[in-house]
């Protein structure tokens, strides 16, 4: 595949642009230029510069799909599939050289089934709106990525996206029965079934599931779906110190409740939200243990944790519905970035026992790198985002910030992996995380890696030199 | 790899054995011959003839594993990983000219992190075993195949073993975080993660889960763990006919209870439980919904899921807890073979809202058949296993029911295709269901497979002729 230079890559893409216009006219296809120069980034790589955008196609149904892989498949053109473009990994970055195939006009529920508990959805609706339509049946799609409301199902599928509720309903994956997928081969092909059990052949929905894009293009989904629970309830327990409340989730890991969210905030987080969003959670603790309960028996789940984080040392309240709903709001979006800051974000995950440690590392890494970090965890699955920053100098690039914060970050994934971790916990490797990924998964691995790719696409041809 | 006919192979098997024998005295190996018998067959298989077994390894721990593997890979004799040898598809099935590696000298049970909610523990390790290792830290691993007494983990997790619980907890795929494995060329590697999230790099860990030894082979695995329930309890619902019934169960689908354990007892199957069981179900009704709850709000669970039963005519008990345990046991072995009856089992799997169609259809393709058909089913994931039977004839071959039964049950594996279904729900493919693997993949589908195959195991080394 394409390892020419850029410049040679005109004339390719060229050629292709007027085959696919000429035998395809009902797909649209823009050239490469300025007003594509969206499309060579998504929301990790966003702070890159790019000079003229790369081609990209919007093919409208599975067909179409399949004649714009076989055309770039011909004319030698790598394929960059593309969601909504909300991952933050650079898993739909794409070069001049490439040619950007969006799902955003793939966007129908195509079946939702109340008795069989799947919808059926092609990849570019979002995932609020999947739950919109799926609401006034009793009904909704488990998995919850913080940018829920703008990230499409496909894309979410690419990443195998995480969230919130992960911990007790599964990730991405475990709400996929069934994909069809055009190969690199330009063939549509249906993997998996809609009965919630079965084990016929390898498990290729789960490969093909956070495969980013790199094995095959997926134009339609069967995703489970379940019964919107009986009971909702925000329970809040402030601690004195971020390590005190690191340590009370442990105390939640004892008991027999098991919330569909547990997200740890630390002191420096809870510093944010008050200073982005004119709140004064400080004045509650210094850390936040921030649980919802679901299902059944949501008093008895409440006496359980509740007694648990008070034994933690911790000021344990049952929030009102309307202070609940705000709590979360502030939770996904209360923080902000500071004017004049270098920002970066993580995405580890350690086993759940280990959290304690890792805030507790914090300081030291920090120290070491002249930076600051915070960290809000999804605590239930032992998955943790922290920020690092640092004060932009006078003359400072607010747009390329100082190597220390990507040390410290790396410092960080390293810290991770020594507690039997990851490196990622929900992102995904995309363009920007290859050399982490390289820290986690052993040469052999690797190697094994690269067999399953060239298995599927020999030629090389769908997203080359993403996902590992 | 060996397609030479078995006359030629057994100088190639003495070379292997005299090799590892030399090289490596420290691990066990038999020799072929008919007191590894029992080796050439699992429960599947078992009523093949065989005449002497194969030679059979016994390594003891992971490097063991990969000498074995090298030295059969240098001899170019292939290898057929085996566990307790319980499987129902034949995956376990070795031939004279193959070597089977056994597991079941890797029965450590390595970790219990009640903090992480896992463990970690060696193929060998006996379901049942590692839940007795459990219980005492409150714990329990959720996969509960119905042969959970006597396999193994590592046969769990080649098979994907489903179970009863899978509804609600999810087939093995989803409690396996990590693995070590033996791959073809003998190293070892690990993949997966300690974490309850990581997608860093494809998801390899599922890709071997249900892949039948034919990819690697399990040396340890780390295994999701969870709290014992708050509380258990049984409810049974009787009804007029099976196809009442079976009709039923969408009604606990509309509620918003999610039981542990739906399992539904047609009429025959009720039938063939007071036959051998002494009991006399058959005078509650004729087929039964038998429900096992579990978690918090057990008595808010009860009154939503007993409204739902009786308004749909079921006759609604809740079990004492003796009571209960008796009907499970009656569910899970109280049902027997009539002695001068040929009798096959399947287990196909549909969309859960097709059901009731299964079970109509039975009366039309036993009538064509001239075979009796009952079933049992995993309702609350769609999995059901029908039983085929036929008075043998006088001068019939116990040994070989006629082909009328294969027919049978093959037009409830297309039956089960037709509704969306799939050919085996959680027994696998191993080598008796290969045929019914071709009708559900398409033929792009199975190249893929073979790629993936070819990617992992250039040579077809391990366990050739099983999974798909």
């Amino acid at each position: 595949m394409p390892a020419s230079p850029l410049v040679d890559a005109a004339p390719r893409i060229d050629a292709l642009v007027d085959a696919l216009a000429g035998s395809h006219p009902e797909i649209e296809v823009r050239r490469p230029g300025a007003e594509t120069a969206a499309y060579a980034l998504d929301a990790g790589t966003r702070r890159e510069i790019v000079g003229a955008g790369p081609a990209v196609a919007f093919p409208a149904d599975a067909q179409q799909v399949q004649r714009v892989v076989r055309a770039a498949a011909a004319a030698g053109v790598a394929v960059v599939p593309r969601g909504a473009g909300s991952g933050l990994s650079g898993g739909a970055r794409a070069d001049a050289a490439q040619l950007v195939l969006s799902t955003e006009r793939l966007t129908r529920v195509i079946e939702v089934s109340p008795g069989d508990e799947v919808a059926v959805v092609e990849p570019g609706v979002v995932n609020a709106d999947l739950n919109a339509v799926l609401a006034p049946h009793g009904l909704f799609y488990a998995p919850d990525p913080a940018s829920y409301a703008i990230s499409s199902i496909g894309g979410n599928i690419a990443t195998n996206a995480g969230g919130l509720r992960c911990a007790k309903y599964g990730v991405t994956r475990e709400s996929v029965l069934a994909l069809d997928v055009v190969l690199a081969d330009g063939s549509l092909v249906s993997v998996g079934h809609r009965s919630i059990k079965g084990v016929t052949g390898y498990d290729l929905v789960s490969l093909l599931v956070g495969s980013e894009g790199t094995l095959g293009i997926v134009v339609a989904a069967t995703v489970r779906v379940r019964p919107l629970p009986v009971a909702r309830r925000t329970v809040t327990a402030f601690f004195p110190s971020t390590a005190e409340g690191a340590e009370a989730l442990g105390a939640i890991t004892r008991t027999r409740v098991r919330p569909s969210v547990v997200e740890f905030l630390d002191e420096p987080s809870l510093d944010s939200i008050d200073r982005h969003s004119g709140t004064s959670l400080r004045a509650r603790g210094a850390s936040l243990v921030l649980v919802e309960l679901d299902g059944f028996g949501i008093d008895e789940q409440t006496a359980e944790l509740s007694e648990a984080l008070i034994a933690a040392g911790g000021a344990v309240r049952t929030e009102s519905d309307a202070d609940g709903a705000v709590l979360w709001e502030l939770r996904r979006s209360g923080r902000g970035i500071d004017e004049g800051e270098w920002f970066l974000g993580g995405d580890v995950a350690v086993p759940k026992s280990r959290l304690p440690e890792v805030y507790a590392a914090f300081a030291g890494i920090a120290r070491r790198h002249d930076v600051r970090i915070a960290a809000v965890a999804h605590a239930g699955d032992g998955n943790l985002h922290p920020s690092v920053t640092r004060t932009i100098p006078e003359g400072g690039d607010p747009a390329h910030p100082d190597p220390a914060l990507h040390e410290a970050l790396e410092d960080i994934a390293r810290l991770a992996l020594s507690l039997g971790g990851t490196v990622t916990g929900e992102h995904g490797i995309g363009s920007v995380k290859r050399e982490l990924a390289a820290l986690e998964l052993s040469d052999r691995v690797i190697d094994a890696h690269r067999a399953v790719k060239d298995a599927l696409d020999p030629q090389g041809l769908l997203n080359p030199g993403k996902a590992y």
